[in-house]
């Protein structure tokens, strides 16, 4: 079979030969067998070369005389246009959400080098993702036949929405309908179709200081005041709630993102009090609850709402892989109707084989197993960390949110804000990746924060080894200043 | 191993039987040992129950005594709640657009049942899904070992990307660079994208009429002025655009939804230029242009634009599955950034592993050799749908839309606009599915449709003797006028 590759590139030599006009309109080219052998390729790549140039105009055959260069050109203007370079024309018009969206600065998705110890929070060990288990059921679920193939209805697989029902009462004793969920592109589409059915421009957004970015940008770029309230160590200080009207409150109650407080059931009993009284929706972005290390689990807001204030937000990132992107919505009953009309407007429904896939390692236990085993990894993994970083780093260090979740929160005491940047330069010069805590607190805002260098460290994404060599490393690097 | 499905209902009965205060507060419980011989089940899923039962609250266990129900139990209110009337309470609040959604009427996403033939266009035939070729490929791809596993990059997989460059080039005739691409969750997620970044409250979206429903559902959520402009044999009707600036056109003009008429080369220049002129956007929506049946395919509103006017979106959901919800733009270079933010800010990605597999069965010359076969398939199918309406429908029926694609549209001369709801009701009393074309054309616009009743009547999904039989019991019922 010819390779595609090389008629691509073969071709792309000819148009640009005469664009230039180094093949004149008219001029007679090799033949096949001639120009195959000149290139080195097989002859039916010049053959497939040819029919390509012809159907888009480049070159003219006919029967029994060579090849020649058309005498009516494509458009030259559109083939050498360079690709990525903005037109000079008149610019056209984006919306007021394009141009917001324009107008952030968004992290850059980091990708992560092979030989590199890298602490990115979010990353999870490529060997926690149940492969094998996996495979055979997707081949299974695959494999059944349909009566045809059609688009599915928004909500997702009934199968995996009454899975995820018991699925949800056991693990986190929250009791729903299910009818309440709706199967989404991972957390962030969640938290996406919150922002467009609740939050407009000017609508009064309440966020933990600090917290989860992919949040936090979203609802800048759909408008929204958004105001930062701090948090210690019982979670969001609910005395400092202003008393606005139809806002929405962005809260991670579980394993509080980045800095790791559980909210106290006391707290918790506050944010839905205020709530109900301002008529407020609250988002309770349960990202990570599946890794508690020998805590007993807080019942969640949903569990303790009766106003019908909460949205409740699942992932399988952080169980699964993020490259997944399944996540659930467990709705208040009056937005169950439009959650679905927006999802069907947006994309119609999340793809249906992975969902089938979860709902099966649900239905058989494996998912649970599966859960426990990758917990005790990431206790294992927890505890090499902080001996690690006791061991290794200066004595002024301090170490927030271990009690669960997949990453800490390192304070350097003996360092300043202004220091990170160059730290984490450092510490990438020798292959390890660090990650400062600053872009997670608001523009500008000091007020809240220790005054002092702080990173966010994940560790699930590491073995043992990596994870006592990596602060070993890091420890040179922070001894060079 | 105990199942999962006892536990909750086992669980479910305690819980309702507490609730109801046929177990009061303190009142001792069986031993695990009778409940189980009670129930037929196994002990260890008497112990799960209790266990479950006691973190969540309900139930109390003390060393060396019986279990008995708590003395402080969870909110009744909660539990008992039916889940799915709405809440007293006053209303909280939706944004604009929430509302707008809300109020939008959408088609529910039907269901083909097991023994019906159903003419739904969309559906295509579970037998042209190539399982066998994906599922080798898929497990190839998911076996692939990562150094971790993260999120990616917003715009798609670069394998993927570079093997739609070639492939975009060598059946569209549509060079662009690897830059310009994003994958999406399907081409419902793209027109979403181009609706957010370009389109607000008020904009003007210029539509084909009729048209195709999801997109204009969508644009109507948005806030836009949405007005339709009527198509003819050579497409969109060019001389009725009005003259507004920073408009957005929506287009299918490879193969017109639903009528299927070709746009012209004179039409689509015409159209661009309007569109230079205006600073307009065109969203060229090549949903099915696959299939053509010994046609030369028309080259692209994309290859011919000069002004980066044309968002170019193709779809997989029509040669591989509506149900893997994977579709791409082609973007004007100055929308790139924008679009590859909103996509980060929606759902951070399309899912990874089906994007490899695409690449890898167009990268092996695979994925264009299913096309031509499910083509020759699809081609037989049309030939067979023809034939039977001639043989089987009355004599006054019109075809519409022949020459490619995978539906076609059927005017029914004998019958009146009003007599389409009582036509289908009597086609689905014996089990045949058929679509009126009524809903795609504007609310109460008759003045561009042809004034009888009319169907939109797809074929992939179904086999030619099904295509056969449907006709010809379709012939029953109209009969029974």
């Amino acid at each position: 079979m010819q390779k595609i590759g090389s008629v691509q590139r073969v071709c792309e030599i000819f148009r640009l030969k005469i664009h230039a006009g180094e093949l004149s309109p008219g001029e007679k080219l090799s033949s096949t067998r001639a120009l195959a052998s000149d290139l080195g390729v097989s002859r039916s790549t010049v053959v497939t070369v040819y029919e390509q140039l012809v159907s888009e105009g480049y070159i003219e055959t006919a029967h029994g005389s060579r090849a020649r260069v058309s005498l009516n050109l494509p458009h030259p203007a559109k083939a050498h246009r360079p690709s990525l370079k903005p037109i000079p024309s008149e610019q056209r018009k984006l919306s007021a959400y394009g141009r917001r969206t324009s107008a952030l600065k968004l992290p850059v998705t980091p990708e992560i080098k092979p030989r590199e110890i890298n602490f990115l929070y979010g990353a999870i060990a490529d060997e926690d993702f149940p492969r094998l288990m996996w495979r055979k059921i997707y081949n299974q679920a695959l494999m059944k036949r349909q009566s045809s193939l059609y688009y599915a209805a928004p909500e997702g697989a009934a199968e995996l929405r009454s899975e995820l029902q018991g699925y949800l009462l056991r693990a986190r004793g929250l009791s729903c309908s299910q009818e309440q969920i709706i199967i989404v592109q991972g957390a962030q589409q969640a938290i996406d179709l919150c922002a467009r059915l609740l939050v407009e421009p000017g609508s009064e957004v309440l966020m933990e200081e600090p917290c989860y970015l992919g949040a936090r940008l979203n609802f800048e770029a759909m408008g929204a005041n958004v105001s930062p309230i701090t948090v210690d160590e019982q979670g969001l200080m609910c005395d400092q709630l202003p008393n606005v009207k139809n806002a929405l409150v962005y809260v991670t109650p579980s394993h509080q993102f980045p800095l790791g407080s559980v909210m106290s059931i006391s707290r918790r009993r506050e944010l839905l009090a205020w709530a109900a009284r301002n008529r407020c929706w609250i988002i309770e972005d349960d990202y990570d609850s599946e890794f508690r290390y020998g805590l007993k689990p807080v019942q969640t807001l949903q569990s303790l709402d009766v106003d019908g204030s909460v949205i409740y937000i699942g992932t399988f990132s952080k169980t699964l892989s993020p490259q997944l992107r399944l996540g659930y919505l467990v709705l208040p009953a009056e937005l169950v109707k439009v959650f679905r009309q927006a999802k069907q407007l947006t994309d119609r429904h999340t793809p249906s084989p992975d969902q089938l896939v979860i709902a099966q390692l649900i239905q058989s236990g494996a998912y649970e197993r599966h859960i426990r085993r990758v917990r005790r990894a990431n206790e294992t993994k927890r505890a090499v960390l902080i001996e690690a970083i006791q061991k290794f780093l200066p004595k002024r260090v301090e170490v927030e949110g271990t009690a669960s979740g997949l990453h800490i929160v390192v304070w350097l005491e003996d360092f300043q804000i202004e220091d990170e940047p160059n730290l984490i330069a450092r510490a990438k010069a020798i292959g390890i990746g660090i990650w400062s805590i600053t872009p997670l607190y608001s523009a500008g805002d000091k007020l809240r924060r220790k005054k002092c260098a702080g990173l966010v460290m994940g560790y699930a994404g590491l073995t043992p080894t990596e994870i006592k060599k990596g602060v070993a490393r890091l420890a040179q690097a922070i001894q060079q200043n």
